[in-house]
């Protein structure tokens, strides 16, 4: 392994930015493979990594990140070294997560609460869950380049989703991402998904805070929303509440209100607001802020914050566990073989589905027990 | 094996009742173990409980459902063979699962509209999913000995929840409750549950039509529901719209529309009404029938009837292959010698989720392969 400070050699140009910025071809599993096939293969040790991670240093943040998203065993090996480092000083941020569909102006509102949060001098790292890249293995934070201010904000650090993998894998590898971005003194995180599919369900069993971007519309303002989102939301925000739609969104707000107020109460003791904002003209956002914080303020008191992490640390570490043995059985060869059949015997009422269950995962067994 | 027929064996009559009308202490797990340890242990083959069930005896569709509700392998394989000789002729049913708090009047409501169903000359089964039955062993229908007169109807069955097991257990055996029943000529099947926990997700996946039961109420109404209930609903019912109480219920039932307005619309082109009736005087309750009916012939002409029991059988396999990988995992001794360490580990940022699972997991195989 080499010793040499990667941002200061030419080779890792490519791969790595300075202060946060970085353009998005740099980013995701393409470049890691580019960074492999033209021998870049020099890797600092893990003390090397933790060091800089905690001076601060995004350059060497960027490095170990990208070595989460490898899923090259012996970039996989060092990344758990440096997250094992990393974990002791991790913890200490808001994570907060932001979901809302296309054109509720998710950038232009992750722009203007992050200026506002780097403003007063904190450190905000920007993440993202795209639930596209799972088939298309496409990037969100697509529309980063929108974020124009933020992306050459020394205090932001905006990174795209990891876009290798299944839904599950990118869901670690942004926790392990969170865990790397706290020890490197970052304060907020933002964990943006577009609310669609599972993702924000992921995406809301990693954060502290949810919130719920929507716009007013004609009444199918929901339509791209999945059932069930709404109730996750630890505060639902109207934005574009500007010009000729600021009564819409009022309005909006109202119909959201009310619509709350049938649920259930939340288990933090919290009464999740319903408030409207126009990222585009900064207004409404110190609130939205202002309410982040008195969630906080509420939870860190009545310990449903700490108790929430607790429940999120637990799930995944369970949620990893089941996930390896859902996926060693359907990718076993004798399952793979027999699954069709079964599936179609279930389907026709040729066989009840407990059974075909069962004859299938004796087949399993059998042949783990003979490997 | 004997060959008689059970129902003319004093033996049984402990055990079975007739025309459907069972004493709540003879259908549950209770009543499997004194049938065993009495040393009952005459049971009928395959071929007679299949027979008897086609012909619509009741008696015998009760003593195969209690082989089913039974733990006892020679009893499972005796089910297992029942239920493959019923598949043929089972799905021919309308499936409705019905969900409210304690208190919503579920009881008169399930007498009110069963006995609109058997008044027309259709036969009802009644079955239920008790959470409870997970923790304490007890049994809901507890309020059956209120359903007085279709206890007592010759075309109804009243079966309680399977008491014993996890959730996942008594699902499977209520799903295959629901074959042997659709056998016997059973056109309607009630499933009832409380909604509480995780057993109206568990019954909305094995019914063709979701009801849930409300009361108005003093804005609380919704406590005891669990998040994300009402967006599962195929219709919503406000019972108890009667008396002083008519106008509070209509009131509530504008509230619930207004919100399920909100909501995304179903993949079933079905807008999910919000309906009022008084059980007790029996208002309301035929519109309830006639909406389930349009459901039905909608969603059979645009085929998702069909798809979703597809989806349900499908889901009913994984969930059962899952369920089996996880108690697997989960019962192995190495797995629970060693998970409360891991678990006081990753709570105490000592190690990742991602690799306490995965020091687990190796335990795990390891010992799979050593068996």
């Amino acid at each position: 392994m080499s010793h040499h400070h990667p941002e200061n050699d030419p080779k890792y140009i490519g791969l790595n930015v300075n202060a946060g910025i970085e353009k998005p071809d740099a980013v995701n599993a393409e470049s890691v493979k580019r960074f492999l096939k033209r021998g870049r293969r020099q890797i600092l040790s893990p003390d090397e990594y933790f060091n800089g991670i905690i001076s601060g240093n995004i350059s060497i943040l960027s490095q170990a990140v990208t070595l989460i998203e490898s899923n090259k065993p012996e970039h996989q090996k060092v990344a758990q070294e440096i997250i094992i480092k990393c974990l002791p000083r991790a913890g200490k941020s808001i994570r907060l997560g932001i979901t809302g569909v296309p054109g509720a102006g998710k950038s232009t509102f992750i722009e203007s609460l992050g200026k506002l949060i780097t403003g007063s001098g904190g450190k905000l790292a920007v993440l993202a869950i795209d639930p596209s890249s799972e088939r298309s293995k496409g990037s969100i934070l697509g529309d980063k380049t929108r974020m124009e201010e933020l992306s050459s904000d020394p205090n932001a650090y905006i990174r795209p989703s990891p876009s290798a993998g299944s839904l599950g894998g990118v869901a670690r590898k942004t926790r392990e991402i969170i865990v790397l971005c706290e020890a490197a003194g970052f304060g907020t995180i933002f964990i943006e998904t577009v609310g669609v599919g599972q993702s924000e369900t992921v995406v809301h069993s990693m954060v502290d805070f949810f919130l719920l971007l929507q716009i007013a519309g004609a009444g199918d303002e929901l339509q791209g929303i999945k059932r069930g989102i709404m109730e996750m939301a630890d505060t639902i925000v109207i934005n574009k509440a500007d010009g000729d739609n600021y009564e819409k969104a009022q309005l909006a707000a109202a119909q959201f209100r009310s619509a709350l107020h049938l649920f259930p109460p939340t288990g933090s003791g919290w009464s999740p607001p319903v408030m409207t904002c126009s990222a585009l003209e900064n207004t409404g956002v110190q609130q939205i802020w202002n309410t982040v914080n008195e969630y906080v303020t509420l939870t860190k008191e009545n310990n449903f914050f700490q108790s929430r992490r607790n429940d999120q640390a637990k799930y995944w570490m369970y949620e990893t566990i089941n996930e390896t043995l859902r996926n060693n059985f359907y990718h076993n060869h004798q399952v793979r073989g027999r699954l069709p059949h079964y599936e179609k015997l279930v389907l026709t009422n040729g066989m009840s589905s407990f059974i075909a269950a069962h004859e299938l995962l004796e087949s399993y067994f059998k042949s783990v027990g003979n490997e």
